[in-house]
């Protein structure tokens, strides 16, 4: 059941890509509609053509106040977010902002399934790793811990997710495991 | 119980300031996280200028896929779309994109809570319709059916909700007959 990783990974896609692909396999087997939110944008200038489509013409990138991905899985609400290091022996907390953390926390407070999809992408290996063990490391660099968690620990505490065909990144195996 | 609609509602703000008013008013005491996803953006042109933030230069609108708000709410996922209407008497579907429909049908397949919430402008009403329902007119409307659904049947098989001070539009009230 092993697969070996090279044989569908590494192949220049992005986690973010790798994700959509796998979501969009999902939602075609009918197994779960999970989308990547759209990246929030604050518009401060329109044009409207006559006989054409209205043109931004200026706007800024926001922000986002939450996580990346969101949707439905056999009737739970899964939320997560996708982060890449190039760091080969820990992930730098610093890849969360506080107020995707508190977004997380206020989801599994609500009842969702949320976790953060890690990638080494030096390594090729990806790991679901549950919100709750997030928010033990996230809190305790406050109180004098850590800014990354060792990747040792994300092996023990996360589920390793092999690269397989269709879909690329079948994370949701991982949830079965949460659920 | 009942709040005269007149007290807090036809204040100029459209349903989606009153929804998101209401979703801030749920996430604040900690009932349910649902937001109103980013409008889509098809960014084409990015000026990276020294010492300041990236500007879009050149973006256009693109067409939701899906609805606009999601979220989480006693574990369940729920989804749906605002909709406004000017009629006084019936709700036209073309309010409706197909990809609207076909995002709520694969959401209600895998488990989801999807409605549409409506608002009758001129009349200051609220309903919550619920996506099974909204699905028979929609489907009935290629085989010869009405273009439209009256208000009597919307007032009939959805959920009247009165404005309330906060939440504003206290929409939940009706998720919790439909769980
Ligand atoms: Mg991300
Ligand atoms: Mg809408």
């Amino acid at each position: 059941r092993y697969v070996k990783p090279t044989l569908y990974g590494g192949r220049g896609m992005t986690l973010e890509e790798e994700l959509n692909r796998s979501n969009e396999y999902y939602l075609s087997k009918d197994i779960a509609v999970i989308h990547k939110k759209p990246t929030p944008i604050q518009i401060v200038k329109v044009d409207y053509p006559k006989r054409s489509a209205a043109t931004i013409k200026e706007a800024y990138f926001r922000k986002a106040s939450t996580t990346d991905y969101n949707g439905v899985y056999k009737g739970r609400y899964i939320d997560f977010d996708a982060k890449e290091t190039k760091n080969k022996t820990s992930f730098p907390l610093s890849n969360f902002h506080e107020h995707q953390v508190e977004h997380m926390r206020k989801c599994v407070d609500n009842g969702g399934i949320c976790f953060a999809i890690i990638k080494f992408v030096v390594l090729d290996e990806v790991y679901l790793f549950k919100a709750s063990d997030l928010f033990y490391f996230w809190d305790k660099q406050n109180n004098g811990g850590k800014k990354s968690i060792k990747k040792d620990i994300i092996e023990e505490l996360g589920y390793k997710i092999n690269y397989s065909l269709n879909p690329t990144i079948p994370y949701l195996d991982a949830v079965d495991e949460l659920i």
